[in-house]
């Protein structure tokens, strides 16, 4: 960290490039939230760029986020990543705010993954995906959009013959203590592009910004297609077409 | 009442703030209507500041109101906050236009709750929910979205072990006839942080505008997620998990 | 007609004010394009102000209509108001445009109901409750947006306790030939506020098109909600409550 | 192509009028996706106009096209329009994007039908039509929206009395190796007026933008509400009425 950022943290989020995260966090939020991913304050988006990552604030409008209200993390940390320990901010907004409590996930996402960015959403697609799919994993096969969902979220891109396994885990009542039963599926399922979290949302992750809302938008169109065909009495999955 | 205001009540819904009442109003009603809320110039919310409570106009389109068609009632008041009584404004608009008739189920928020802001939609998520439910009470429990809501929609948030309770009384052919057994819903139901209306939407409230628009979302995420859920045949109430 | 106008008929369409029909419809149309009523060139909304009515043109993308498509003709006409007839126009586009199919149908609710303007959908939700109405009415009671709507569409608005009744006419090949039909369905429902068209879609009218518009939400809300309901297995007639 | 293309291709694309290929493409492809027809990179638009062809790029978020990530073919191909192929561009971004894998599909539609644009969607209303019309064709009659359809694409509007049918082939793992089976599915339908690729999605063509966009509208408004009726047990078909 220069000097003048010690004396100027806020130049971390100052940038008239609309593609600094501290600009894309609040217009892709803004955009979320017409998708339905974000309303009542919940779901959200950080961008890691190197030894950077940039979080938006908890329970705040997430339409209405300005890029003053961006907090700012070095990556990697000395510390365990949880918003109840205290540990040092490259920057800190100056009204009084939160930081995300999806900051442990985001962090699983950038430690096992190397992901540039995770996206975190309440897509009643995803929900109702969880409760359809009781089991450990949701699973579909041949549809055209599972090309574009990447292996491990990070890797080739899958093709239209392989079927999209999404693991699934329970929710829990601090968002925070999902850290550990997140990180045990992505090791088990190191294929997969994202986790659901049972009667809450899904993370998703991608080498950037871009592939990571874009997988979520493949992710959230594959449930919200498997959801009906479901409930129209359609198979999911297919042995062979 | 400065002597100013006297001379100009137009001063009270006049400023270049955006988060001023008057400026609120209209911008939060134009959202609304794009969520399918306030259609057909129905629903509607109020902002009560101190001892100024500003309305917005009944029976016009809500995603059309300007900053001028705002009433301004003082609070408390001494007459029952009928639309049908006679009583003194701090500011009526110029045109000829009513205050909303859900006038006085907005009180009941600020009267019972010291509520700062309180929205009514006729969302058909709600109104389905009141008809799914055929009882005293909507109910469900085990949702993540639990956690934006409030105790009595003023208090702490919910945990997500929480079952959320939401009392559901009877339509009533004059809106303003709703104050009674709204008012004895919430006093019945003190933890309940909105009111349903049987075959007509929810009234919900909070200390402030944006938290009473936030917790309307995860209300009204939760009543359309729980009649995706009813109508799939899965359980809302989990006795546990 | 002042000669300054038989001189320039474009006149009769260029305005600063946006509350002037040539400015309105082109908005309106936009707005009910993206609530998907008037999708794939179909549907559209004329307004009259006393002795000039406006129209859009037919067979265009209704989101991007301007105000010089907007076709404009006497009212009330010597002759027969069909599109097919050659007859007088006080202004045609200087584009080659027909104006819309559906102003004989338009005609009728300025004939027969006085109305100041009238709003044709194909509304997914009209057809929906056409198709499952398969008599010759839609009816529902018992909903709190029901109050929305007005007598006939032009007189006092209904109450809670009122049911409402929505004829239903047979599609035909051309839509002007709906005319008779749906002016006997006026004829024989003088307080329906609108004629629903089986497998087409709802043609409602107001005495301004600020009523034509609030009541074609409340209308179609009813029909979103009534199909809801007959899907979920829920009555939508009660005979008392 | 003249000198002075051959020295700046980016001519092609630099336009100040917005209905020019390369600022209309972007234009189309943000509505589009705002209809959820191309989320998450897929689907997208092609316009051309006599001897070119203006191409989106492959693998990109489409509603952030801009003008400069467009490509210009020449229009007819000497080469197979693979875009595995090596072959002459009038013009390729500079940025590294790879052109549409839509491009041999698009080229069906010039080829075989003289279209000037042809659309391509993955919307689930597509989508879910073709799951639940397993069989060679989809087909619906007597909807008022057949009548925005158009004979083959091209030729006259169908009447309210024709019966629609569009042609399923299945889907392949790559884009382009639909080609064959997509014009085979044309030259068996020829009044068909788009193709249903099974689990993935739909093309539909025109004389045009305008009237590619809204017979895709058509098309889509009629999948969506056969599958609505299918899953309400209503009949798609009728023999008479």
């Amino acid at each position: 960290m220069s000097s003048s950022l010690e004396e100027n943290p806020d130049a971390l989020i100052l940038s008239d490039d609309p593609f600094h995260p501290a600009n894309l966090i609040p217009e892709l939020c803004r955009s979320f939230y017409h998708l339905g991913w974000v309303t009542g304050t919940g779901g959200g988006v950080s961008i890691r760029i190197n030894d950077k990552a940039y979080i938006a604030p908890s329970g705040v409008q997430k339409e209405r986020i300005i890029p003053t209200d961006i907090f700012v993390l070095p990556y990697p940390l000395v510390e365990p990543p949880s918003p109840h320990t205290d540990r040092v901010f490259l920057r800190r907004p100056q009204k009084n705010l939160k930081e995300s409590a999806c900051t442990p996930l985001f962090w699983n996402a950038f430690d096992l993954r190397d992901a540039g960015s995770c996206v975190h959403t309440h897509s009643q697609n995803a929900v109702m995906a969880t409760l359809l799919w009781p089991g450990e994993v949701f699973e579909i096969s041949h549809q055209e959009m599972i090309k574009g969902v990447r292996t491990g979220g990070m890797g080739k891109a899958l093709s239209y013959l392989d079927k999209l396994t999404v693991p699934i885990i329970d929710n829990t009542p601090f968002e925070e203590d999902l850290k550990d039963s997140m990180a045990a599926a992505m090791k088990k399922y190191p294929e997969a592009a994202g986790v659901l979290v049972r009667r809450h949302g899904v993370y998703v992750w991608g080498a950037d910004w871009e592939k990571a809302k874009t997988q979520t938008e493949c992710l959230d169109y594959l449930f919200e297609i498997s959801v009906k065909m479901k409930l129209a009495g359609l198979p999911t999955l297919l042995t062979e077409q």
